[in-house]
């Protein structure tokens, strides 16, 4: 999506092929800065502080992340060292593990020295394909806004929770695709943006991506999301997924089982976009999706932009206070009203997924 | 409840009556500072900036603010100008509303020479009934939890939402009442202390007045309740309330009906705190509970300490983007488990009120 003006992939390589480019999000919505990584350590560390995450991003980033291994070494044993090394960084995306099996069954079978130049082809692959997917998501997610907006006057109020735009995946993103497409369609959209503590990043990346490509959007209190669907002001919920569960249970941002019970509460459609990859068909339900807990400190501090502009790291909490920090809840689904795939839009159940993914019955 | 080891009460008069003391509350948890007021235009600045919050505070405040007033001018006008100024400074709370008329109706009817003693003694009664209302509560509620705690080995958790602790009334809480009276009763308690954005009264009100008594607790985002709920970590959860309809409905801090959606959806007994003079009998149900927009750079900016002690204020969100505010929400009885008051524990219905209040009926 657009980025000052410009249209803008979240992730590229460079054009030698010695490395690759990604937007570093921790500085995002006061930086727009850019980052260059040609180590597998410097994108290992890029995906477990989380300067890119998103199910999709990271699978494209760990996919790039093996091609910058096979730079340094082609061998068995280093295409070995880099999945490991790659898999142990974040617990909970189930894109992460899907790339890096692709990248292992593309590259394994080639002799070491055909790798290299296979390893750049194979996740510039991975990137096309998760535009087309987002784009496909898009298409069919869009639809569901088009017929909101025909019933009604006014924009379509849609409320989304953290950050599944075009920032999470390599463009368009998947909560946020159906609505960058009505948005260009010329459908009016307004997007109430979930803060989505405790790492903001609803208030700092899909507020940021939103104000880019000129989509009205409210940053509101992850509290305050209930409250507006009470008083009728939300017409629509789209969020995204880490996993999704065989059953159609979805892992996502925590908080997002709390909206889905309002939404169900108050009738208002709770929809889950996601690409067919993080479907986890070996997961029965979500009650066996675990559950990364990440550090205390990103609860009892925040980093935030002073009036002059410089980049603060403030704690919100009394000296001592112990935090919690589960990352991710999981929502059942019997409280989605329905799943946006690239493949069209199906309730969530073993039967609508199958009825999609026919495959794999 | 203790502050540094030493019994403190929210709010005192100066012992020759001419102001009296509050603890600057937009100061906590980095700062203790305690400040006197001696002026009608200091009290309403006060209120009005939530230097003291909680609708008990709220209307103790109010109250000794008709006394300052009254110190300086006793006249009939100076008194329904007191009134009025002090009405206008919190739209929601109905505690507010309730000690300006207790105050009017004991004040009016005196020659203006007699008032400004009545008015100080009379606003050191309401503070003294708070109290004893609060033990009492504290007292119904602790029976609820040492039920559980009879019944589970480990500690009972209990989950709460902003904060409806000693610093919210004038002594004990209404919320966390029940959970000092268990606590100090030797019953084994941990608090999950909702963060409650924007304004992070949980993080840093209730974590640090618990901190202060010695109470075990965790802070978590107002996103994890939920999660935490589906997997048994919450046995109970009690919050406080701003204005009870008739009916049960509850009033309470933004952000409390998801918790009471999420404990009905995992069987975890939610209970809502409140003294009788936060019952609204006037209102047949919560619909018609005004609810305050707040400023929207409560959303977009906080407040925090930097690792060398100084106070900054952030921002949090792309400069630019718009927020929106919304300051309480409404709990419909249906989600509430009983309702703890000073006269018992009753169901969160209009017949469950009566039962305890027969002479509203």
């Amino acid at each position: 999506m657009n980025v000052n003006g410009n249209p803008t992939r979240t992730i590229a390589p460079l054009p030698d092929c010695s490395g690759f480019v990604i937007i570093d999000q921790t500085r995002l919505p006061f930086r727009y800065e850019l980052r260059t990584l040609y180590a597998l350590a410097d994108v290992a560390e890029t995906i477990s502080v989380m300067r890119v995450r998103g199910a999709p991003l990271i699978g494209a980033t760990a996919a790039y992340g093996v091609a910058v291994a096979m730079n340094a070494d082609c061998s068995d044993a280093a295409l070995d060292a880099a999945c490991v090394t790659l898999a142990a960084t974040r617990p909970t995306a189930v894109n992460l593990a899907w790339a890096l099996d692709r990248m292992r069954v593309c590259l394994q079978p080639l002799p070491p020295a055909e790798r290299r130049i296979v390893a750049w082809a194979e996740a510039a692959g991975i990137c096309d394909e998760d535009v087309t997917l987002n784009q496909t998501i898009g298409r069919h997610g869009a639809g569901l806004i088009r017929a909101i907006a025909e019933r009604k006057t006014g924009p379509v109020n849609i409320l989304t929770h953290c950050n599944a735009g075009w920032l999470a995946t390599v463009d368009w993103g998947t909560a946020l695709a159906p609505i960058y497409t009505a948005f260009d369609a010329g459908i009016p959209v307004h997007v109430w943006v979930d803060e989505t503590r405790p790492r903001n990043q609803g208030a700092s990346l899909t507020a940021w991506e939103l104000k880019q490509h000129g989509v009205p959007h409210t940053v509101i209190a992850d509290n305050a999301g209930g409250h507006l669907m009470q008083h009728g002001r939300v017409d629509l919920c789209i969020v995204g997924t880490d996993r999704t569960a065989a059953n159609g249970d979805v892992a996502n941002k925590i908080g997002t089982y709390l909206k889905a019970l309002a939404a169900h509460d108050n009738d208002v459609p709770f929809y889950v976009a996601l690409p067919g990859p993080t479907i986890d068909w070996t997961l029965p339900d979500g009650r066996a999706i675990p559950i990364e807990e990440r550090r205390a400190d990103e609860v009892t501090c925040l980093t935030g932009e002073t009036e002059t502009g410089e980049l603060i790291t403030v704690r919100v909490t009394p000296e001592g206070s112990p935090a919690a920090n589960p990352a991710f809840d999981v929502t059942p689904a019997r409280l989605v009203t329905g799943l946006i795939t690239e493949r069209g839009v199906c309730p969530a159940s073993r039967e609508g997924l199958l009825s999609l993914y026919p495959e794999r019955g």
